[in-house]
């Protein structure tokens, strides 16, 4: 039996899109009644665990899923023991430093030293801000992070953007990139070492999908 | 100015009555069309900030809110440096330690050393297996945990359990407490010492309102 990790949220559709293409069906877990966590595949030999975007990595690293599929984002966040196999393509954002508009700082580099900047992904923010050897002090926010130059909590937020609305909504603007990010099809190392074909014939197949265009607007 | 925290979900209710008897009407933020994240009072001294659960002790510690309204559990786990103010007694709940109903454990000191446990407040978590001396691996999830021991992922959750039917509906039972939580009114420090009266009159308004019932069904 194959266990897949989904995330849910704005990579579910596509994921499942992807998996179907290579032969497991977990549609089921689209429909807006599924209150299921754990979801057969229409065919029986696989099911699929709907889990939270950070939650991914874990069921696939501890080897509750062979397979999963989660942005790089998270990946890069949480560090955890999974084997990258595939960019999927789908789900382009990019990892920003975004301030208030009217603050006229145009560059990461420009921000005051030892200034707060506010994040949920306070380890990519630590690696960024130490390889441009700026000394920051992190606030660690879970949500709504865009509130944090509204409110004064901090001078800056790292946090990722897709289309740029909720920065343009909060009066913000992205003035430095950390990275790239899109969905990503990992795998249990040992999983895959033991595989007899099966896990490789999926992974044989997204690899070969045409991708989306990865492009951010 | 007044700001304070109120955190988004099953306290947000209560905590705008509670401010409401306080003389802070900020019901415009239970709309359900409400987008804002930053709603103010309909009498204009006063704003709330909309946040998520965790982050409400984030904003109060920093100052950006001098008063905020969240549930110990979280106090328990960010342990971050607020004064604690007023058990408001509401959103009564029970960190518990909960195992499949089928595994014959009756109390936490039956797992096994070196078990795996899941939970969303691994520090929680960890205070507590210390405190008996059972040395066990957590794994940090961020939502569903009990999906943990469904999976095999881990052999018991810590989590909050309130009616107790998210356990029964996943076979699941509580054979520990850690602690009951209910929600509390925190204050920054440094806002409380400097107060000219109206902190203090919010505070004792709470401090007198009838608490509901804490009880735990």
């Amino acid at each position: 039996m194959i266990t897949v990790a989904l995330a849910k949220g704005a990579l579910l559709r596509d994921s499942v899109e992807r998996f179907r293409m290579a032969g497991l069906d977990f549609s089921a877990v689209l429909d807006p009644d599924n209150r299921q966590l754990m979801v057969p595949s229409t065919c029986g030999r696989a099911r699929a665990l709907l889990v939270r975007n950070g939650d991914v990595p874990v069921y696939v690293a501890y080897g509750q899923a062979q397979l999963g599929i989660v942005g790089y984002d998270v990946l890069r966040e949480h560090q955890m023991p999974v084997a990258h196999l595939v960019d999927l393509g789908f789900g382009g954002c990019r990892m920003s430093v975004a301030v208030k508009d009217t603050s006229g700082y145009t560059r990461a580099t420009d921000l005051p030293p030892h200034c707060r900047v506010a994040s949920k992904f306070t380890r990519c923010a630590r690696q960024y801000f130490d390889s441009i050897d700026l000394p920051v002090e992190l606030v660690h926010l879970t949500g709504s992070v865009e509130l944090g130059p509204i409110t004064g909590i901090a001078e800056a937020i790292v946090d990722l953007v897709a289309t740029g609305r909720t920065l343009r909504d909060n009066g913000l603007v992205a003035i430095e990139d950390l990275f790239h990010t899109t969905a990503r099809l990992v795998g249990h190392p040992l999983a895959l070492r033991l595989d007899q074909g099966e896990l490789q014939g999926i992974i044989d197949t997204m690899q070969r999908s045409p991708q989306d265009a990865v492009g951010v607007s």
